[in-house]
């Protein structure tokens, strides 16, 4: 599994792709062993420039990331300014570029709010950056969090799809096993006797 | 000059493709007996599919359009919901993807407000829908207004185009020749004497 993360926006888009491998499935630790951050970046546009050769600019940045390393999904945080409908608008620009070049390519696209991309990370909606940032440098064993701010707000938002997916999986082979995904095995109270 | 006119929304995206010669510039009235509509229609999205599949579908549909009926100009308007961010992040996406259809193909690309596109066709900012589609189907010579109502937004727009750009061919034509545009011959305080 290899995500590209992508934080939209007119003048900086961060991205980050990050991989895992799909481990073993028993064990709760292990997508973040296997965890590795690929690349991460910045797609910048200039403000002076027209708006639909900015978004030109977005769209080419992110389908040649997806060229160049074929990632099976595209995480896209999901957020909007309530107080500002001007910036709303020009967010959902960058966003629709960006969801329009994973769409092209055929890629699994799965979108996170903000406060979801905080819990899955820090275990809390509420954290800050400095405190999202500190946690992706451990899961991810780096000397410093990803550089710059925007670039890390893309790994992120990767991070947060690997681990969903990994809770997903635990999940359904707790279903799948009768096990309760945290190593404690049931028995299923009507189970069919196994000869 | 041939301007393909966009409302662009997620759900219902209307157009309309309309043409007008460069006319005789020192005539007011000669973009609007030269003007004509080509097409109009609207693209839809169905509401339960996924969300990057429905932008694509609102790109690849521009994308003919314009490979059709290769248009010198995009126009598109420019609006927003002030009062829903969800509605205006939605909207922004739709014509982020407008937008760059037309980047990619190379069109001059403009963005009316809604108040702009009323002033330009009614003469009032504050018109109705239904005094915009009368002026609309008096403009172009239609028995009706054009159908359906989101078709008819991307029409108007077009037309917005199509008269600013003759108005904007006025001025200059004023600039260079001395003439005030209303067909009344000034001359310049201090023009120099020819002999």
């Amino acid at each position: 599994m290899l995500v590209l993360g992508i934080d939209p926006g007119t003048a900086v888009t961060g991205y980050g792709l990050v991989t895992a491998g799909d481990g073993n499935v028993a064990s709760r630790s292990a997508p973040l062993a296997a965890m590795r951050l690929l690349e991460c970046g910045v797609i910048r546009t200039r403000a002076h420039d027209p708006l639909p050769d900015r978004l030109r600019e977005i769209h080419e940045g992110v389908a040649e990331l997806i060229a160049r390393h074929r990632p099976t999904h595209l995480a896209v945080e999901n957020t909007f300014h309530a107080r500002n409908p001007r910036t709303t608008l020009a967010l959902g620009q960058a966003r629709g570029v960006v969801l329009l070049a994973g769409a092209s390519a055929g890629l699994v696209i799965r979108e996170y709010p903000p406060a979801e991309v905080k819990k899955a990370i820090t275990g809390t909606g509420s954290a800050t950056k400095l405190q999202v940032q500190f946690m992706l440098a451990r899961m991810l064993r780096l000397k410093d969090a990803p550089q710059p701010a925007d670039a890390s707000d893309g790994v992120a938002v990767a991070v947060t799809c690997l681990l969903v997916a990994h809770i997903e999986r635990l999940s359904a082979h707790a279903e799948l096993t009768g096990s309760s995904g945290n190593g404690v095995r049931v028995t299923p109270r009507h189970a069919p006797r196994i000869a």
